[in-house]
């Protein structure tokens, strides 16, 4: 039986873990948590990121590890030979090096620096460990920034965009349509894909790039903002993401199944879309599962507890119409503001 | 967290847990086997079927108790007051009171009785327990039949078909497309949905006669013989089946899904097709995965030893060529003859 050791053991993992059983794979999850929520669907090595005993009995026997999350420290990816490689982590971790990338690469992005060089008002963001908005602030008069901040400019974008795709080992890449994407409070509560008038070839272009430059097996996200008709990127994810999430349920072949696939050297399945897809995320507390399951949403929850803003689960919705879509996010957003998660 | 039982931890009792996970549900399995592969997903209650101590602990704290084959002893299933209802059981595991019922519901089926009755040659099979073609002989001559023998006229039907319905709670039935069925040596080998030109209709009069007549909860499969455009009903299984796999990746809802809906009360998903489906089974030893899946196979493994014969997995190829579905069926009749398993 195939091992698969994945470094984080929530939603992601899980979803890898669903994705991949049917495949004939077994899984094991290193996480300091140990009511994990992967653990419903594989082993559990309860242990530090960075311990190397932990690590160790994480890669024990496995044919591959992978991980669910980008702050992974490098050097435990190192340790157990993780793939996505190593250099993923690396330039994705600090904000800077990332925003560098993005332009060595001639892939457009929002001006950075110090405050004086992007304009007021600017993005202040934490270079490192940011997520969910968490880190950020708005600077409204020119000041010096700490050695761990970065300013962007403040970009008037239309809408927000990503793209999901995924390399093998051989180098064969392909991409899921691009999905447009609804954050509040720094959380993403809606993605549509395929997003109506995207511009899918120059996302595929965005992401192409960084996958061959960091020589990349996975499945990586990029996220982008639309501004006039162009795409600036914003950052990548060395993982699979959220706003791929749709894929279960709407693409030929999911985000999840497509990773395993890439980092066991194995064929990578077709990324069409079945349908237009909408996935609504379940935050905070959960609405009601048959009410959800009555309007035709495929439910996928992650065995967490409830609590404030937390993702408990996501809904997706193939081939609906916009009134069902409605609803199901009024469901959504009542149960994240009025549940027990509140 | 809401757990549902399982009676059986066989390959049907795992794809019940990976389609109920994702709904927020957590899997105990009761089987004798120390290695049910459904364990890979649940929690396993190691017993026999009719042990009442191991029966309570499966139900224990339970919301449903549900079993995954049809030869569950019928007390078991009352003992934890099992969905779909015991007397689907009852009726079922005996193949006379199983024709009887299909001829006081106006259901067409082939003549059966004595030898004699019936013509010759005529089939002779085991009442109780048969399965996979198991427990059934050719009379060639008109001979007495033992008393937990059934003789069956022998059909010379152009095809084999099966539906596979479900029916909630509150009596809402739906059926999947009709599929046309290939068995060798008594073991089905290649599924195909929707079945070109199958009866539909008539097919889901028979389901729906059958549901109601049992007041039934939970997805129930008729085999079907198809002559000269007519169908006579061969038998039932009230369960999860075989020729409804392709569901998974085929269906809007897959049948796993919607038993899982209807035991617990829940609406049931849309049936419909997303495209024309073939599954193939993959018995007694494994192809490489690497080459189904490059077929553009979606590949389900069971996590069971290989064995001669033993359903190890299947593949289910959906809006492909007959070329492509020609070469995923060459590649699993050649492992299953040459492989570890032969």
């Amino acid at each position: 039986m195939t091992v698969v050791g994945c470094i984080g053991g929530g939603q992601l993992g899980r979803m890898l873990a669903l994705a991949g059983i049917p495949l004939g794979l077994r899984f094991r999850f290193l996480d300091p948590g140990p009511d994990a929520c992967a653990a419903a669907v594989g082993e559990l090595v309860v242990g530090p990121y960075d311990d190397p005993d932990a690590l160790d009995r994480l890669a024990d026997g496995a044919a591959v590890v992978t991980y669910e999350f980008e702050n992974v420290p490098v050097g435990a990816a190192e340790r157990v030979g993780a793939l996505p490689g190593p250099v993923a982590l690396r330039e994705g971790q600090d904000r800077l090096r990332e925003k560098e990338l993005f332009t060595r690469l001639g892939i457009p992005t929002a001006r950075f620096g110090g405050v004086e060089a992007v304009g007021l008002p600017a993005l202040v963001k934490k270079r490192r460990l940011g997520y969910d908005g968490k880190g950020q602030r708005l600077a409204e008069t020119v000041e010096p920034l700490a050695e761990d901040e970065l300013a962007e400019e403040l970009v008037p974008f239309d809408r927000e965009l990503s793209i999901v795709a995924v390399r093998g080992r051989d180098g064969d890449t392909r991409f899921w349509p691009v999905a447009e994407n609804v954050h509040r409070e720094g959380i993403l509560r809606v993605s549509r894909a395929p997003a109506p008038g995207a511009p899918q070839a120059e996302a595929e272009v965005i992401a192409a790039r960084l996958l061959d430059e960091l020589g990349y097996v996975g499945v990586l996200a990029v996220e982008l903002f639309e501004v006039d008709g162009r795409l600036l990127a914003n950052e990548f994810a060395p993982r699979v993401h959220n706003t791929g999430h749709w894929t279960i349920d709407g693409a030929v072949t999911s985000q999840f199944e497509n990773h395993l696939r890439a980092v066991l050297g194995w064929p990578l399945g077709p990324t069409d879309a079945i349908a237009p897809s909408v996935m609504v995320n379940l935050l905070g507390d959960l609405p009601s599962l048959p009410r959800l399951l009555e309007l035709g949403a495929h439910v996928h929850v992650y065995g967490k507890e409830p609590r404030q803003g937390r993702k408990l689960g996501h809904a997706t919705l193939v081939g609906a119409d916009d009134e069902t879509v409605a609803e199901a996010a009024r469901l959504a957003d009542a149960a994240a503001s009025s549940g027990s998660g509140a």
